[in-house]
């Protein structure tokens, strides 16, 4: 069987602890290193115990990776560290990077909303939009892909089949979503502390959230014309998953039912996709520790306008499972290889 | 002192264990019965240990009390049962009721909504709805009280001024509610197990949830004319509070400082509602077990639109707690009087 | 491959989801009928949305099943409803029982415990005790495996080969147990409800609960004569996960070292038992979902004694995995086939 | 009324928020000072939202206090920063220190667990060890008080009476602790983040926390010998509470009833402290947020041995309640004063 081998930089963290728990049952995958440039030449296995049963090379520092050995880099490094490190990777490398550096087409876009000047703008000139059911043809040919952003996931894979179609109007889309708190990272910090959390929940970065940008983008080049979207995350007592409540406008002559269908048919041969049957509310529950989306339709009190929930588990497909399913894409593998593990419920 | 004798009708529930927990330390009532009639006979200690410490009076069947003693009747039966028990109380007893059905003034809303012919049609029209801080006059003169639901407090306390002072358009109006699971009662149902709800989130009567029109009405009296709202509700694992994440349009030259303003000055007398500075975010945990209601305004991503975050804790200020400061301008005592708690964090 | 039929029996509880989980990813087996009598008719999708996306059977009674085409049953049933129905399986089918009724050896016992007397006392005298790693070689040839409890199981891995080896007294040994709600099944009752949980934990069962002559009896076999535990089980706000702390003297020559040796060698080909290096701390988060169980080995503040910690998922290797696993056994599968999932963290 | 002035050193952790939640509400307190040396020059309201509603002085460094004009200091420093403070105050201020500073009464000891040597060993000498219902005389006359650690509260509350009556054995006194997160403090470290604590359990400083030796010296003096207990704590996602399950021997002659009628006696007009009826289990949530302190006794399997459950929040009972108490006592107030709040429950 075909395999290749695959090195995860940036290990220490949760994303990237997820990406073993998933490659380590993956047919055409070898783990050959693995990246943490403040706990190197630590086990993983004492850093993320309940990898303790795995055969896995230790962590090492990027400098210590031989690349020429490397089919795929999965970049697990945080925001605005990443375009130099990948602009330094050979060519036999091909990259899912999980970061937000290479999602934002507009380098200017990209400078606004994290601050400094984009250090690899020609790469960002290849990298293709990692938004696996979307741009599934440009994934299978890229070199470079940006993963989505969790939340972005959520948000666009209901609606931008809708507005390609037309089914529902381009202003006020109004996207609540939920998170989980793994979305926060492993780094400690006050505000992600238990007592912090639980029991409660509130929102943060009310209309200034840099996912908001990062959804425009996709929603403008679905309704070929710029949208703006009111985007609110809150964060919630809940380890994994993403629900994003979103309030749209039907178009003239589209019913609620017009664009359950629609979305039905949009995904109707997708493996990791679903939409839910009338009256079916999708829990984060549903899709903890897998790599589905489910989507639900419903009508609104108000007439003319419809609601759609959509869930995710935040680390799989909002992040480490849809970077499988692009690798998978990339190298002509199953799309479903390592993502076969279904939702953990209870 | 002034002291009256108050019966908590349906003391069973999660909102009677929290109007034993804050009457027990007002300085102007004594509990002097409570009713749970599956449950007649059994001490409070027994249902709920947590107030194992306390002297109460022992349950008894509602037919069992002695209504002459009684100054208020505090009713937490489940809605539909209440109306003809509370018609059959004598007039010396004055009554806050924390069901629904005395809560839509349209008796027709209310068949439609609760499914049944309303029982008590007269008492309805001298019934006051009980948002405290916008219907105090009213409720200091009432006899019967219909006490707000958790879900119509959290979105009213913020959109009636607004709506008054026509602030705000009123299309378009979106409340994303997000609730713990107290609001759901005690009684078992597979849906508030823990393992259903623990870790994860839904919504659930999704543009059907019958908080809907109660809210309509208030907002509707408030603006003049015919209001409607897309209004979602959310379980998710917390016991107490409920976040209401509320999307608004501006009305012509309103900026979001103003919005803000106007609240502030709304109320900046009012003891339990507090607008919070620009740039602070209110979380459930801030309330958790205390009256206040805090209420956020920020600036939408898109121009012209502003979002408004409310909290409360939905069995204090969402009800039980309102229900005692609607007592206390009933009886003409300090409005604090029993709710001098403060928030618990964590 | 070889490939056998399974059916699920009573699969509209937790473990039965459970199984649905681990078999659709096992190569060995189709799940060919699954029953739930109360829901018989319904899709299990509608029982348990987060099995949506998979193609299972319908849910029918027990009596719709065609045995003759079933290699293996896993029966689900609540304690004491089990015996009879095991009693009129036909012989071709061999069964993984995860209820209580053929655990305990001595009918007499059962009776006690289980308060009826048993009705299938023939039967019992084949029950193989399904704790794998302990009872390999008899459950291979079983036609009836006995899978233990959740509790008893987390308790006698350890316990056992420190009492055949004599490394541990018999007298004074104490588990302290600390439990996920799952353990409590799907059944809506006031205890298990969210907010009766959460936040929270309390002791049940003091000193009566049923497992404690399940543990004993498989400490006395192994110590050859009768041993007395203390067991005090806990219930706790986390879905999945069983923790005990088990308190034990050691034997005369005997050092904490020398018992963490002693199950180190015990346990060192096995893929599902993992004794951790000294001074690591089991936690239930570094198992969940998995079948994997570990266990941590400390010297205790008082001379002579040592404090062993041990940490399994109560619904996978506590019930639904353990059972895989004997059936693994029974089949001369690999052992770890369907069981590959590593723990889910966070 | 007779009114005194308290500053509360370390204002910026959880035990400082919690003492400004019960001393706002205490009848004889004014809270005149707050200190926070990092946080220095903050309003309280912005570290502590949830304190939003109050009128507080804003916190100051410990110079800027002036001294002359506080009668009372509760000291909330880390360990082993508390000496030379305390040592440094007029002795106009008297004194409750909820560090370990001055628990340990041999400076040997507290050199062995803390690590350094005792800086202010004349002031240890007239130290009193806070566990107000056991040293409640000689806190009325005490200037400095050492505020009890929180596992200690709950495991000497039922051991000392049982001790000094000779009614259990003194060898083999096992405890098994598990505490809320709150316990960790609000410093961001990994090992509380929410992710790393949800849904899970595990024990840490197993035969190696520091509350081992404090609790061995109150039962040491209580039993006239030198006692060793197993103390093994465990962190669950809780955010309040401590449940200690203390496994005991009863002495010759001695029921289980004899002991629970002895801690019933012992207890009988105490404020805080219940003894439950048999057959009840004493619950985190049964105290949560309120100075009680709950204690159920129950028979074990094993002839001859106890199991007793002690439950407490350990932010209250265990630290700030418990302070609040003891000042309480030294300043010749109502015993319960500020400690009126009831458990919130859910």
């Amino acid at each position: 069987m075909n395999t290749i081998n695959a090195a995860i930089v940036g290990a220490s963290g949760y994303t990237g602890a997820e990406l073993v728990r998933l490659l380590i049952n993956h047919p055409n995958v070898t783990i050959t290193a693995m990246t943490a440039d403040r706990k190197a030449g630590m086990r993983m296995a004492d850093v993320f115990p309940h990898l303790g049963g795995l055969n896995l090379p230790d962590l090492v520092t990027m400098d210590n990776v031989d690349w020429s050995n490397i089919d795929v880099c999965f970049c697990c490094l945080p925001h605005g560290t990443t375009q130099e490190f990948i602009a330094s990777l050979p060519q036999n490398v091909r990259i899912v990077d999980l970061s937000a550096d290479f999602r934002l087409k507009d380098i200017e876009e990209y400078r606004k909303w994290y601050g400094d000047k984009h250090r690899a703008p020609e790469l960002q000139k290849e990298a293709v939009y990692g938004l696996t059911e979307i741009k599934r043809d440009e994934i299978a040919k890229a070199r470079l892909v940006a993963n989505p952003g969790c939340y972005p996931t959520s948000a666009q894979l209901p609606l931008i089949p809708l507005l390609k179609e037309k089914k529902i109007g381009t202003q006020g889309i109004i996207i609540d979503s939920k998170s989980g708190v793994t979305g926060a990272g492993r780094a400690p910090k006050e505000g992600t502390l238990f007592c912090e959390v639980s029991d409660a929940i509130h929102a943060y970065g009310v209309g200034t959230h840099r996912h908001g940008p990062e959804i425009e983008q996709g929603l403008s080049e679905a309704a070929g014309e710029n949208i703006f979207v009111s985007f609110t995350p809150h964060l919630m007592p809940m380890n994994r998953g993403i629900l994003s409540t979103i309030y749209v406008t039907l178009a003239d002559n589209v019913s609620v039912n017009d664009i359950r269908t629609s979305l039905q048919n949009t995904y109707a041969n997708e493996p990791f996709v679903r939409v839910v049957e009338e009256g079916n509310s999708p829990a984060t529950r549903h899709v903890r520790g897998s790599n589905y989306c489910l989507i639900g339709v419903f009508a609104d009190r108000t007439p003319g306008r419809a609601i759609i929930v959509c869930v995710e588990d935040n680390v799989v497909k909002g992040a480490s499972g849809q970077a499988v399913q692009n690798m998978n894409v990339m190298f002509g593998f199953e799309e479903t290889a390592g993502l076969t593990q279904q939702p953990m419920f209870p």
